[in-house]
């Protein structure tokens, strides 16, 4: 339960004349409890009332769960049988005054049939307050002990690589090598990768959103390994690409473009500087050499319970980097037909630069 | 690309006097178009003009692989760094008549923000329509190359039994026997499962929503498998219950009426009867053991290309069953701090009855 943040939601509830706030985004919810759940298509709602206590509204069979969690308010369940907002109405009538009109909900979550439930549920109220820009916000400055949890995320992420890049052979399956390191992760405790670990080979990698699948690794070919895993609430996301014995020089090339990209916007990063212009100087780089063309995503994104969150490094976003905020810094040149390269490290942004959650080694790995 | 569906939403569109509609959901667009992506916050939209071509919207990284789908239409994409709304607007400029005035939209789906966007985007446009309830009354029925998918989904899931059950052993972690599984159907070409795998013993299985970790399983205890992979775009889910060496006599007692339970439940599936029946079948069986109040979820959920959808399988439904209808049936009883047994297989309905998705035995099985 983060009561800090709490105190904060209900500060600019005051300022915004909002006289409840409904949190919808399970990670958000389990960012102020303490309590995280996926209830799939149920209702797991936290509501926040400016003036009486906040309480957690779950599915029935979550009850228990959710009263073990860190979370010291009230809980309050539903069955599948039962009508959530009904419930939840019965239960506001008796925390919010009569003169209740504003209610803030996350509109980058909340789906729009769920805010006609709402209305329907509440018909004298208004939804206009959006808890979004507040929730990104107040997560954009990470704490001492968020941090702590992204290096060990980060750690994680090391020990799939080194298991990643012992499992490659020849006529190994991209699918085979990923099976290895998810072997190795969850047999030591890890429950839940950050997203599907993608282990990419030669030109298939050239499709930055590319499907891991039975293709073999075959000699001189580059191998792009991206991955993170989800630990105590926190993600870790990296991306090594290494070469399967030597490489072919002009994937030389392109891999040490990207390391050169990766390597000055990292050494840029700093308090004061913004969002775009770390983008820019890795742009500029491969634009420099001629692959601006094949750099076709923005730079990087926030990290923290979410794997993709705010900052978003990229052209147009003028934000102000300051110390504690969290991000990846991954460029990358996608040749189609011919090779994909990407480097990724999440950091984490310090007194006069930036400190990387991810401490595998970004010169070419050549694996024999 | 599923051409008789998208024939069957533009007569909708006809009746509805819907001049476009845009899905947002990525697995509905995968239903449509053939083509299968997450695209994160980016967006990815199928947008069909009632008297003009359909087309993708996508990221710009993702432009390539959506034209090398199966996806016969037009696509286009965005730059991280443009405002994706602006570029849409453009397209469908051409594409719509100058009179059109209603958008469906899926209000299942979008979340607020996004149909805020939408409605700056499009000021003279109604967004009333919902095609969220269309698009599952599509999905109700799957065709038979669609039970085939789920069959061969099915098949991957008893593959994972096996392989847990053979890894269950004195003092081996949930979190190991995962590990097991998890590397046997990845390194055999099993890219994504359906949900984070299951594996739970003892007590803690007595929570239905549980999170596996390193407890470590007990002779005399039971433990419980909830899995499922995505195959081909569908998904499987299924659940065992199994006892590491003999049961003690009330674990055993729970388990059968469990069975008994779950069986009556299946044996009176077929055309005619209702989901809310259904649920009562399996309901009654257990309260009529005294144990009602310890089955406190839904008896099932359809399955397709999500893991739960539509229909549901709750008190309230009125819903009448058809072939060709797929869904889980899954009873359950949880006795806090002593035990949970499960037992779920997901079935299609036949003329006659229905046939369930997975073969492993539903016996119980003693693990020696």
């Amino acid at each position: 339960m983060n009561k800090t943040k709490l105190v904060e939601l209900k500060k600019w509830m005051e300022t915004q004349q909002v006289d409840c706030a409904y949190l919808s985004d399970t990670t958000h919810i389990a960012y102020f409890t303490g309590y995280a759940s996926d209830p799939h298509e149920r209702v797991l709602a936290l509501f926040i009332p400016l003036e009486a206590e906040a309480f957690l509204f779950t599915p029935a069979l979550e009850v228990e769960d959710a009263q073990n969690s860190s979370w010291s308010g009230d809980v309050f369940g539903y069955l599948d049988s039962e009508n959530p907002w009904e419930k939840i109405a019965e239960i506001l009538k008796k925390r919010l005054p009569v003169s209740a009109k504003n209610f803030a909900v996350e509109k980058g979550h909340l789906v729009v049939e769920r805010m006609e439930e709402m209305r329907s549920a509440f018909p004298n109220m208004e939804f206009s307050k959006d808890l979004t820009p507040l929730v990104q916000r107040l997560q954009l400055i990470k704490t001492e002990d968020e941090i702590k949890k992204l290096y060990e995320a980060g750690t994680w992420a090391d020990v799939a690589f080194e298991t990643g890049f012992k499992a490659v052979h020849e006529g190994a399956s991209e699918q085979e090598v990923i099976a290895e390191i998810e072997y190795e992760l969850k047999k030591r405790g890890v429950s839940q990768m950050s997203f599907d670990t993608m282990v990419l080979t030669g030109k298939n990698a050239a499709s930055p959103h590319g499907e891991p699948g039975l293709s073999k690794i075959q000699k001189h070919e580059l191998v792009l390994f991206d991955l993170g895993v989800v630990w105590n609430g926190y993600n870790s996301d990296a991306t090594r690409t290494i070469s399967f014995h030597q490489p072919t020089e002009f994937d030389e090339k392109i891999y040490q473009i990207v390391l050169e990209a990766q390597l000055a916007a990292q050494d840029f990063v700093k308090p004061g500087v913004t969002a775009e212009e770390i983008d820019k100087v890795a742009r500029d780089v491969i634009t420099g050499y001629g692959y601006g063309e094949y750099f076709n995503h923005r730079l990087g994104h926030g990290i923290g319970t979410t794997v993709h969150e705010f900052p978003s490094l990229v052209e147009g976003n003028d934000l102000v980097i300051e110390e504690g905020m969290c991000f990846s810094i991954e460029p990358g040149i996608y040749i189609p037909e011919k090779v994909g390269v990407r480097i990724e490290d999440c950091v984490h942004v310090t007194k006069n630069g930036c400190l990387p959650f991810t401490n595998t080694t970004k010169e070419l790995q050549v694996i024999i």
